[in-house]
């Protein structure tokens, strides 16, 4: 029987600001990677998204970003390799807390947004999310962009570090994302999203924007929550994967 | 042969900014609250602070504020109770990652500032405080205001808590402390700080601004570590008690 | 010929937060109270909220809160005067700028949320703001709510200041507002609240939670953009007084 | 008569958090670059410090920054140009807001850290702080690294735009500053650094790591107020520059 992980970034709210169709989208996925305070959410949003990933046995992610809550994360940002550690065991730790006082646990960690984007290729970064990682709790599972540095380092550090695919956007034959300035970066036709989906789950390969088609490793398809159509999106995939028999389930440690 | 607990605020920096003495103060305590990023402190203080604690063998705290770093977490703020609790929760947890990190514990929590003494009266705020603790670790050791009613509601909860005096600030007879704002509030002189110490460590009495001698129930003396003469007051303290053959440690559970 | 100021709280987003209908609102209003970036609002929010009411010929307003974004500004803290003076200052100065960039000014000045209500009331956060105002430019109006020391104190001091009344508010009969706690206190329907304006504006009179009449001094009509059908309420109340012979128009100086 | 203007950074204390010799540096200096609230400083600080500025007759400019209290605006923060306008328009305008108040005015901007540095060469930042400057007071004077590409785009766009150098950084032959990671970059000995900058003032001209001279087109000297030994360099500066009868005044517009 074939399987995939869906994941989705979750709790991205603040205060009274509400982002993302959380409720709609827990129920289709398998891991949730949820923010903790720093680039969104706050800790009533991370308390009710552990417990609503609990409720639907989704697997919880500490999804941790740079301090820049104006900029959502999303904004380059230079922090030293020992600040940027300490800024992620602190948001990481935060989650764990919130997981202990619901009865659960802190599964995975993704990093998110600028942090996410710089620390696939930079290795000061990449290496002060391996130290953040193994100091914490060695068994936490890392997701980052398939085929990139932080997977390697992380790996060859002894960490379980998986790679991720992103059902809505194109990819560059060499396996790199096609910038969000490009037109056709991403994709918006449900439809095709999904069939895009089940080729990656079943041939392992995307087709690229240049045409040719491009081996992916990967464990996980990162579904996006806050894009218009996102949960549309999330429902046809879930359903064409679902009629080609592929089961949604967390992914495995590797 | 007699002990005592003397615990000081900590971590308290901030990014460039430096506040307190912390590494002249922490070979002279036996426990330290440490500031989780709210109202002071960020995750690099925090780490540094953890594990200068650890080397000198001091019991680790969280220091958890009001969600103020221009007020320094000492402006009252009217959180609901919920929030509030989650504000703790995610606190706690981050300093709790740090000592994990480096390989020590949390032990005691003591809130800080406003949320002090707002919660030192106020059922709900106390009950949001002995919530989060208790969804977190029931054995985390909660220290409050002696005699007040957050303490009363800790231990109904089933919580550890203790009570903590000032040394260095002036008590009514009816054993509330003396506003900051009612001249001679607080203590200057060193000599009359220590001999104060003892006193309340042998007698568990504190001549109060009113003359008459007022009883206190407690198990930590807290020193301050951000005023002028911290460090004297608390190697005045410090030498006052070995001389009587007090020794300093760390509180146990009560 | 009669006419009346409506106005609305107004660029309340933050970063990719959005908040409010400030682009179905703004036509049908004729004083914004912009958020300045503490409670709500960012230098760009702020920007475009400024330009979109210039557009519109609505009355532009200053809107500065706490500086608490993850409390939207609603939770009461206890900010010394001098530091709300200072605050205040800030916000107010910060919005000019974008006023003077955009070539239009800052005719008014609201208080926001917590601050709005503690000042009704508190003799130095209200000369706090009026030592703001009155500092900064004393031909600001500032508004309050009906009947509230705020504005005597300001009246005193030499300030333009008028009273506001809410659309959608129930009122007691000693002309204070309805707890938001208390059921009834907030109006759902759009018929009876714009009947109710009509009222108001007719006769400066409102019926109470008790059953009798409650006279009002006040000069504008606040609406509120931010709860489900605040814009159909909007549209009911601008048609209902169109249709009665009032125009809208922003206040003047009293 | 030879005549220089000295500056030096200023406001830049946080709540409780003390930074900065500002009492004893304000008498030493001709031009203040006040922080604004986004990387340093506070809305009760910029007050004290305009009002300490004014006192002394110094200029009064705005020392805007990267919204990064945490890292002290001196991470680099990759802001979109509209973002960073809109940020500068609000920070400036803050400051304008604190002069108006006290009856002064603000005469100048400098960029600070992180952004000054990247802006002296990225076309979009430098474009996005002239056009910020023009849109709210096109006579403010823009104080930039010598020599810098942002200095001649401001000039270009119609900005009184004048060089800075530095007292105590070593420079390169071509003009460049030693980064700080370089062993010398930094100079410590008062009495060399006073040479230095007398010679700057009288020749026009540094003598460079590499031990050539190389020619500075500039306007002002920046003064470090929150290294150690800040206040003895500008001392001795101070004195050398009297000795040698050249006057500390305020520049003027180019």
């Amino acid at each position: 029987m074939r399987y995939i992980d869906l994941n989705c970034d979750m709790g991205e709210s603040f205060g009274c600001y509400e982002l993302g169709r959380d409720a709609e989208m827990m129920p289709l996925i398998s891991s949730a990677n949820i923010a903790c305070g720093f680039h969104a959410g706050d800790p009533s949003v991370m308390r009710r998204t552990v417990s609503l990933a609990a409720r639907h046995g989704v697997g919880i992610g500490a999804h941790p970003g740079f301090p820049d809550l104006a900029g959502f994360g999303r904004r380059d940002m230079r922090m030293e390799a020992d600040e940027l550690r300490d800024a992620l065991i602190y948001q990481i730790s935060a989650l764990m807390g919130f997981a202990q006082a619901l009865g659960t646990r802190v599964r995975h960690v993704k990093p998110h947004g600028a942090l996410y984007n710089m620390a696939a290729n930079d290795e000061p970064m990449a290496r002060a999310i391996v130290t953040a990682i193994s100091e914490l709790d060695a068994n936490l599972i890392l997701v980052g962009l398939a085929g990139s540095q932080l997977l390697k380092i992380a790996q060859a550090g002894g960490l379980n570090a998986i790679g991720e695919v992103f059902a809505d956007r194109a990819y560059h034959a060499d396996g790199r994302l096609v910038s969000r300035k490009t037109p056709g970066a991403v994709l918006t036709d449900s439809a095709v999203v999904a069939e895009r989906v089940v080729k990656m789950v079943n041939e392992r390969k995307v087709t690229t924007l240049e045409g040719v088609e491009c081996e992916l490793d990967f464990e996980t398809v990162c579904l996006h929550g806050d894009t218009a159509g996102a949960v549309e999106h999330a429902r046809a995939i879930v359903e064409r994967l679902r009629r080609d028999g592929v089961q949604i389930m967390p992914f495995s440690a590797k």
